[in-house]
């Protein structure tokens, strides 16, 4: 299987964290040593494995924020 | 390979679109006839393939704004 090297360079926080502490995270990642990217993702509580997760762009998140921010929560 | 069912029950917008026409979009989905839950992921113009996303509780998306709108964007 092919590694996928990370290196999470910029934590923003946390948005959950499930009965056995893993964590869906809004972090800055760089993947295979590509320039970094925001990254919506779940992970055990040591970042050593990685559950389902979406990137981002900086654009696509400010998009994101206006659109949460008119709906009603 | 197994089908997976999904309804979109409804859509609250896209965060962007590439060249190709596929779309970010925030949804509410209910996938194999569960609850629906909120679903943010990459679409075809036809919502008939998807790409990697991620699902998310009310919650989550409620600390996702909390966060966004803390952030610098």
């Amino acid at each position: 299987m092919a590694e996928i090297k990370f290196d999470i360079e910029e934590t923003f926080g946390e948005i959950s964290e499930s009965a056995k502490g893993w964590k869906k995270e809004l972090n800055l990642i760089s993947w295979n040593g590509r320039p970094a990217k925001f990254d919506l993702r779940e992970w055990d509580p040591n970042h050593q494995k990685m559950g389902k997760g979406i990137t981002l762009s900086k654009e696509e998140l400010k998009a994101l924020k206006v659109l949460l921010n008119n709906m009603e929560l």
